[in-house]
């Protein structure tokens, strides 16, 4: 059985989320919005699906949760949305480590919308620059979008304060949170926090589904039109066996919190410490602590990342470069370039994230090949 | 077991589908885009279920197909895309008689980017006013967006001649195909289409998956920005379920092409042809010849469609008003409305749609409780 530590990039489904969505594509098979027997039932099943999250989250109210395709959908969703009602704003803040949903949207309309962007730094360990963030905030902010977890490093931002922050000079305020839900504590109640984005498939849900919460009474202007579905926020024949899947993996979660909180993170310092003394000369990056409990990000000095993937897949061991949309390029990750990784270790970055799957066995087998591996590499490079 | 008529709104799964899609949850649950064993083997997979999309709809290159969320998002996904791609072009040609997923989208487009809309007109049977839709092209022209076939009445638009129109002028063509693949042969490398949406579960495929055909060549926006999914074409992690799930589905749609042209065909003439000397007075709407063979719109004179569902659901039966969408609106379709059914008969209107589940028996059914409803309803109704 070939081990898998890249569950930032997905997550396997939890069976028992299977069960729950596996009667509703032949049996309940029905329209969510149809008025007949076909339909009702499952209307109902989409209704218990969204307390489901709602209680993850910790929204105050359950149609606050549009669902939507995926952590990218609703990504996009909120940036332009806010766009769309905020008349008279005409600048984004957000983060220089953001995921390419974020990023690439606000590229795009940087490029063709005379948006203005600003893109806050971090520093060596991945912090954001608060002075900078609240520098860039005025009276011509529209959003501020910024990551709860960091998809590469783990870490977390502060985004209950830049909430509050971004409210004080009117603008909204939204937050990637496809890596945070179903690892961290969420309160959203307790916050000032507009939008927030998340995706079934990166805890232990379906692939093709996520949600965008939307506090009650945020201005919106839906991405996706049609009929009139979840409110009128987002067009489409609602995609039942998905969130009925999203509201199991979504009480799974909540369940499994502690569980993530506690073993996952002990199995991830174990596999982090281990590395960091077995296998170097190599850095653990980002802040030790404000993390995601389940990912470490460890950069071998003078090594390629490509090849000590390559070996540890050889070995039946899965993990990454980063993320796994940068797969295949050769380009570093902008969230290490952005951190100012120097250039000896830049290259040698492999992402491990743990989750509930995982086992101390799991973590023995990688502090057995992986100082082998980084050992024969070595001696393979020109000193 | 109650019989269901309404596969026009959504259809069950079909189980050698879900059979299909299983191992994809649980096992090769990988992203797609991972680099790893995980990621690779369902990269395979992926480019299977294009070739399988590919075959059904007669594409020339796999790469012609970009999976969405959806035929919402797909029809979202084109109009925009044409808007922005043609530039010095700012108007849209279409037909009154559309889905909610392109009408709502146009409207709003009119409303806030001063886009101008030409929505043409259909004849009493449905048919699209080819004078008309001809008059409205012109160098201006950005799109013209044509359904092949109604959800509603299941006629038939002439969207290969449409296409060839349009292109004359310079505008792009899209149709939405949602109700007609599967359901009709298609084979767009022998047309000028330039875009066409499907959407999964109306054959018998998963909800929450669709595709958007982009002839090769076609200049193109993305609606979704993200990573580099899709040939950049649609960010988000793959719904590899989905898409597998759609693959399958489009395999068994074409195997099952001369069933949905025979059998389901004679199914449905025997219904309408029953409904029609039994339960009258009524009128099957819709051209005679050129509907898709699953459809039937019959319009009772005088009587509330609503009334006769909510019978029919009583004794089992489920059918639609029309739209699934306009489920619960009082309002009257406006696809019957364009067609200027006469106002006896424009709330008596009632779709039945068949698939290739279902049976002679489903037939008789409705033969033995439908005229029975119609006749109490009519007793209990002023003269
Ligand atoms: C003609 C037509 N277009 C578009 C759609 C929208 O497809 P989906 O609900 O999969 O987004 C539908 C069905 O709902 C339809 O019948
Ligand atoms: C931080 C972050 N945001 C957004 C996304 C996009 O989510 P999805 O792939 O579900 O569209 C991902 C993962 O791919 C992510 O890690």
């Amino acid at each position: 059985m070939p081990i898998y530590l890249d569950n930032n990039a997905t997550t396997r489904v939890d069976p028992a989320v299977v069960a729950a969505m596996l009667p509703f594509f032949t049996e309940q098979f029905g329209n969510a919005s149809s008025s007949h027997a076909f339909g009702s039932s499952v209307a109902e099943s989409v209704r218990a699906a969204r307390r489901s999250l709602q209680a993850l989250i910790g929204a105050a109210f359950d149609h606050e949760i549009v669902f939507t395709s995926g952590g990218t959908e609703s990504d996009n969703t909120a940036i332009l949305s806010a766009l769309a009602t905020q008349e008279g704003r005409d600048e984004i803040v957000t983060s220089a480590v953001e995921h390419p949903a974020v990023l690439n949207l606000l590229d795009h309309l940087e490029a063709t919308r005379g948006i203005t962007v600003h893109r806050i730094g971090v520093d060596g360990e991945g912090r954001l620059d608060l002075e900078a963030f609240a520098r860039a905030l005025s009276p011509r902010t529209a959003l501020a979008t910024i990551m709860w977890a960091n998809n590469e490093t783990g870490t977390l931002f502060p985004v209950a304060q830049l909430a509050q922050m971004a409210r004080a000079v009117g603008a909204l305020f939204h937050t990637d949170a496809v890596q945070a839900v179903g690892k961290i504590p969420i309160d959203l109640a307790a916050t000032q926090i507009d939008m927030l984005s998340l995706s079934g498939h990166k805890l232990h849900g379906p692939k093709g589904i996520g949600a965008l919460y939307l506090r009650k009474g945020t201005p919106f202007a839906p991405l996706v039109r049609g009929g009139p579905q979840e409110r009128r926020r987002r067009g489409g024949t609602e995609n039942v066996p998905g969130i009925v899947g999203l509201g199991a993996a979504a009480a799974l979660a909540l369940e499994e919190l502690p569980e993530e909180q506690g073993r996952v993170r002990a199995l991830r310092d174990r596999l982090e410490q281990g590395v960091l003394q077995q296998a170097g000369p190599c850095r653990a990056l980002g802040v030790p602590d404000g993390r995601l409990p389940n990912t470490t990000n460890i950069a071998f000095e003078h090594l390629e990342g490509e090849a000590v993937l390559h070996n540890l897949n050889k070995a039946g061991i899965a993990a990454s470069l980063g993320s796994a949309c940068a797969s295949g390029s050769m380009e570093p990750s902008h969230v290490l370039k952005a951190m100012q990784v120097p250039a000896s270790a830049l290259r040698g970055a492999i992402r491990f994230s743990l989750s509930r799957d995982n086992t101390d066995d799991d973590v023995d087998r990688v502090l057995q090949v992986l100082p082998e591996i980084t050992a024969r590499l070595r001696s393979t490079v020109p000193a």
